[in-house]
């Protein structure tokens, strides 16, 4: 029996554009493990790691126009969209070599023999080293950013693992491209091709995640699809990390002062954020708590407007477009529940954006209309009218855990006057990143970043965009009693490699 | 139906002692966890947590006696060694206070708007903030240091997350005592007592770790009870992360030229840490990698002159002593396998210390001996006796992962002639701790301790010693453009605090 035919498709038309590859077996994904752990020891010099991780951005930059145009053809994305994609992802690119070359991320700790402390302590010298041969399961709607070259195999790199990714099956031309760059970055540098690995099919992934070689996993998509991951990754005999981002409902509340004082740029900035990628997007936000009354009404037609002027557009693929319209239409069928301008199917390939509205009253108890409080991917957004700020503390206690929760206050709320501290440590224990009078579409690559929140956002406490991204990759190991002629320079008391560390529990930069 | 009675029982004469408590039933379970959840905030203050957990560490001291007498009636480990274990924690509860005070561990990272990045970092800020209230599992053989007032219960606390602790049925007299300090050392910082609950019971175990209200779970036990915890943990509808130390055969390889530099030394170090504590730690060595030939003789004969002197011991309950009779008996019925000092059963309650010899070949293939690689609790070790580097290597490469992994190098060796770097490094991805020329036994409480190691020595990359251990009971949250009025002061550009941060990609101390 042969292997099933890996094919990139034209969402834009339904119709095959070429055969890419064949699904691995259990025995290639055995094979690319294996080889990607057997040159796992060409990623331990630093220095190497970050030119790698460089030439890797300098690479895929030259071969922009090549990649755009594929995956343009693979997602409907759009040219300038997908080159803002690549551009952010070699800059994530850069910035891991940065973070490679300063070894912070090293977590150097020092402590010298102290026989004052109960019990005494004993030469004790930790750093962290890397795991071991990386999972990534590249997403669907970041070809670039959270796909082959994106930000777990970056980060995965920059910790000194080899990463195996499985593609996904909606660009598969752009993942082989992307790949090819990566390994041709790697030759440059002496580092075998096997560093990076790449696969297809669903068996695959399966395969990867249980293969006893597979050290950690990194994954972005669906709650069905990571779940299964996860369950996967603690049912081995020796469990691992899994670093799964989910889904995410990303709520809104606008408060009343807010609507009063800006109805219409929140309600256009509203539109502009859930239409973004044609809703595609990981953190749009997928409802909006907004005020009953003129000034919320007022917000709710700008929204209307906007949205009514957004263009037909082509979701990833014809299982998400058919999920959508499903998902849509069953929603706008509950009681109460009604469309100022109604999202669903338009034309034989395209969708059309719109919103719901709902009491918030309705969502304040378990019901039919929990569905709304589900993710609902693509260019939708629902707006709960409320009519008292208890309805808004009821309707976020019911919320599960989230990427993001945006507040928009009032220029006094936000000087301090009124609730707008107190809405703030509210909606802090439901996201991994609060934003405040903006909107959560637009994930910047910072130090600072968090893309990561309480399950099922993600299912660790940890972020997969931004600086300390990289810690997952990585475990401490302590030397006692370890003769200086045997430790690792990173260790060594007169700190060769100029290292931040803490010594003796003091911080030196 | 009445719930089942907790008795307090002396391992020395099997007798009961007390009746402690009942089992709590999952009504009670729900009662503690609720309880603690609730008073969550009474621990948001910084520096009265810090205030509380010295106060705790006064209190237990103030309770020493008592406390003592009871742990010692209750695990027959004796008075000298509980009353280090109790000062150990109490250094435990005091450092991480100071870690509390300096505030590192909140990981401040702060970027300020950049519009050169790709794509344009917004305001961006981030630390960590409590997971919420963490299910603690008291380990038999540490009733302070791994049990109600130890590690976990210090980090969590620290962190700002209350915590429910299942006590160790072999000393449930000893945790309601310890229970009692830590909650009067609350009540006297304004702390409702409910910060720490307590429960005793298997069931209650599963039960909490169950709750929708834990939030993270630490763990230090068996292989067996800890699988089936973390199991649990990731099983259920919102998975928590699950910190558990489960088992470990902490291997010592013993140079060719360190046996003959040193064999004596060696030999009695090695009984002298096998046999700590009647053989019940953690970090006990369970396989000993010995040269063949007459050094590695003498070696053993030295191991055998001193473990033939150790007294008779107790073990911490009846059943610990029958797995390690029959543990024991079944490891030295395998063929080549000899005792030189057999290990077992000694009177009605005490047992022998002892070791077993066996060739290194017959541990380097899969076979009936690979149960010699399984960790036996009690005075216990196994001497492999290699003929070659080549047969240490491929032992080394069978081996699960481990909390330690010690090296005994020769003066020349440690100096960096000959294979020592390459030996430290073969060791490194064993284990957690490496120590060199010394014992793992002992595991100080510093920043840089690592008390963790690949599966099943824990389930988690993190450690439950040391600074670092606080970090398991957070996670980290973003504010983005969000107006310095509304900021937590961790947060304010002003650094009101005083905390270490790193601001704009660049580290401040």
């Amino acid at each position: 029996m042969s292997a099933a035919q890996v094919w990139s498709v034209d969402p834009r038309t339904g119709k095959q554009r070429e055969q890419v590859a064949s699904e691995a077996t259990a025995q290639d994904v055995d094979r690319a493990v294996r080889a990607a752990h057997g040159v796992r020891a060409a990623l331990a010099d630093r220095a190497v790691r970050s030119a790698f991780l460089r030439t890797a951005a300098d690479r895929l930059e030259a071969a922009k126009d090549r990649l755009v145009e594929a995956a343009d053809a693979e997602t409907a994305l759009g040219v300038p969209r997908l080159t803002g994609e690549l551009a952010r992802s070699c800059y994530q690119l850069r910035a891991f070599a940065d973070i490679v070359d300063e070894g912070a991320f090293l977590d150097v700790i020092i402590n010298h023999p102290d026989d004052s402390a109960t019990p005494p302590i004993p030469d004790l010298r930790r750093y962290k080293v890397p795991l071991g041969v990386v999972a990534v399961y590249a997403a669907s709607n970041f070809p670039f950013a959270f796909s082959v070259p994106g930000g777990d195999t970056a980060s995965a790199l920059a910790a000194g693992c080899p990463v195996v990714v499985k593609a996904h099956p909606d660009h598969p031309a752009t993942s082989e491209l992307a790949a090819a760059a990566l390994r041709e970055a790697a030759a440059e540098h002496g580092i075998p091709e096997e560093v990076v690995g790449l696969v297809h099919g669903f068996d695959a992934g399966v395969e990867l995640v249980r293969h006893p070689l597979i050290t950690a996993a990194g994954f972005t998509g669906s709650v069905r699809g990571g779940r299964a991951l996860f369950d996967a990754a603690a049912a081995r005999p020796v469990p691992i990390p899994f670093h799964g981002e989910l889904g995410s409902l990303n709520p809104v509340v606008v408060t009343a002062d807010a609507a009063a004082e800006r109805a219409d740029e929140i309600g256009t900035g509203l539109a502009g954020s859930m239409t973004l990628g044609t809703g595609q997007f990981c953190v749009k936000p997928g409802l909006v708590l907004a005020p009953a009354g003129p000034a919320g009404d007022q917000m709710v037609k700008s929204l209307a407007d906007a949205v009514a002027r957004v263009p037909e557009g082509v979701l990833l693929d014809g299982r998400m477009r058919d999920n959508f319209v499903a998902g849509v239409s069953e929603r706008a069928a509950l009681p109460d529940v009604e469309a100022p301008v109604t999202p669903g199917a338009a034309g034989e390939h395209e969708v059309a954006a719109g919103f719901l509205t709902v009491p918030a009253a309705r969502l304040a108890e378990e019901g039919p209309h929990d569905l709304l409080l589900e993710e609902c991917f693509g260019p939708v957004t629902v707006v709960a009218r409320y009519e008292t700020d208890e309805e808004v503390t009821r309707v976020l206690s019911r919320l599960p855990g989230n990427l993001t929760a945006t507040l928009h206050v009032s220029s006094e709320e936000a000087a301090g006057e009124g609730s707008g501290a107190a809405l703030l440590a509210e909606v802090t224990p439901l996201a991994g990143r609060v934003v405040v009078n903006g909107w959560p579409t637009g994930v910047a690559v910072a130090y600072a970043q968090q893309h990561g929140g309480p399950y099922p956002a993600t299912t660790s406490t940890s972020t997969s965009v931004g600086g300390t991204a990289v810690e997952r990759w990585m475990r401490p190991v302590a030397y006692q009693s370890t003769p200086h002629s045997l430790l690792p320079p990173e260790l060594r008391d007169d700190n060769p490699l100029n290292l931040p560390r803490r010594v003796d529990g003091r911080l030196e930069v």
